[in-house]
């Protein structure tokens, strides 16, 4: 049944995670072929932005050292194919293959920055500097570029994240040229009050929530309240992976991402279009289980699947 | 971190039904030894009020078939222990162990009213009038009475349930002399606008929310979002199962009730007084599922006892 509430969008888009985001943290590493087929589907079921894949050196994500040959095989997608380029290398390769969406992956910590990126959080974002630049004036229209902006509440080694520290290098990465922000919960500490607290303070400091995306994960149950709250606060763009890709449901830690069918049925349910097919893009998770050879953690989608 | 939101209450009571709602869903029957020592724990670790088990006959729910031997056993046990009566016959058992607070266990639709209780609705509420009457007029002080009111968002066989129709079945709960009401979705389809919409009409039907608890199924993984949307309404009564007993992890369809530990991450994240300690209450689960022999479907459980 739909019923809306006062207070939400009227449209929100899902930045759909699973082919890069949810892969990159699978265990097993997927055929190119598959890859392929999977965003057809993906954009087939309605989904207008999925992140392709990632630029970054083969030996750090080996589950995604097929870019090269897995982007030219999406020409014919209907659908926005941002990828994620690490570094000046990452976006030469990027471009060379004609992307016109491009993320870079930032740290509102020192200790993850030190740890993921081997750089402090300025140094991180000297290095964004000239990929942002160069994405923006080398295309023939420029590049649009996301910011990734990973440890917005919590830290495994620091513990909770100040509001005013993830301010500060968010204002950063819109400096450089990021046209739009992606705030991550990696670990999946945040609750709705967390959320809200970060998103008016951002607010306050000018950046409107036209450039904000929200990323929860799931780890602690959190991500569809916090995303719930978000809406509340006036963000419309949500990253999601289909079926929860990257989260195992068989291990004791689920890390994984919120999963787009679980997200879905909440927008569905409040009126908020989203252009997403829920049934066509259950069907794509549960094909895309089976090549991996485990269930989906999204409960939507078991719940769908064990129906039809 | 705590980061409170405006608009919510201070202190959310939650109503525990892993012993009962949760354990009479499980496959595996749990010896009666066990089931009192997770009582005494889950009281251990702050909640408050515990349901028991259920005075049903043992022909329908085998798992919960040693009521008379359990209860005794939890005289010392520092929180309200209500039990389910399904009618007199229960009503009377339960009394003689000295049970001071009961639950009936009504239907919003007639199909379920139908096939759970044998009888319409306006049937089983003329069941439940003596049962609720001899309850509140037996004991040295009158019993305190819940009524579970179940499918009030979706039905299986009904689909969408119309709002009037769950206040019709409410207000004459409520009129029978219930003192508070669970609101039940379930089958789990619920969103936030819907509970919105619910609970709007009920106050409007002069139902405040001191007298309605809620009780979300995170079949499409939605309890959680819509615990916050029935919060910022008001609610201060949240039922939950420790654990998320009475979903299996690893079926198809994880029907289960919202974990606990979930509710209480969020709880804590928004400085919301619950009196739960979530590190012995996920130490509980973590034993509850070694008694099964399988793993708590809860992400926070999950999270947990994996960090330890």
């Amino acid at each position: 049944m739909t019923v809306p509430a006062p207070g939400l969008p009227a449209r929100v888009r899902i930045h759909e995670v699973g082919a890069r985001d949810g892969l990159q943290n699978e265990k097993a590493t997927v055929p190119t072929a598959v890859k392929a087929e999977f965003i057809h589907r993906l954009a087939a079921a309605g989904l207008g932005t999925i992140e392709a894949t990632s630029f970054v050196h083969p030996k750090w994500v080996p589950q995604l050292a097929d870019a090269e040959q897995l982007f030219p095989l999406l020409g014919d997608v209907e659908a926005a194919l941002p990828v994620l380029v690490p570094n000046e290398r990452g976006l030469d390769r990027a471009l060379a293959l004609g992307a016109t969406r491009i993320a870079v992956f930032g740290s509102a910590t020192e200790t993850f920055a030190s740890r993921n990126l081997n750089r402090t959080v300025a140094e991180s974002l000297a290095m964004f500097e000239p990929v942002v630049a160069r994405a923006k004036q080398s295309a023939d229209r420029p590049a649009h570029v996301r910011g990734y902006l990973s440890m917005c509440f919590g830290d495994p080694w620091e513990g909770a994240v100040p509001v005013h520290q993830v301010v500060r290098v968010a204002k950063a990465l819109l400096d450089l040229g990021c046209d739009e922000l992606s705030l991550g919960d990696t670990i999946g500490v945040a609750t709705p009050g967390h959320v809200r607290a970060l998103l008016s303070e951002l607010n306050e400091a000018g950046v409107g929530t036209d450039r904000i995306g929200v990323h929860f994960h799931d780890t602690y149950g959190q991500a569809l309240a916090n995303t719930l709250a978000a809406l509340q606060h006036g963000v419309t763009t949500v990253d999601a992976s289909a079926g929860g890709l990257g989260g195992c449901p068989y291990a004791k830690s689920a890390t994984g991402n919120l999963a787009t069918e679980d997200l879905v049925w909440m927008l569905d349910g409040l009126g908020i279009e989203t252009g997403v097919d829920l049934a066509a893009l259950t069907a794509t998770s549960v094909w895309m289980a089976e090549q991996l050879g485990r269930p989906s953690p999204s409960r939507t989608v078991r719940a769908l699947s064990h129906k039809e």
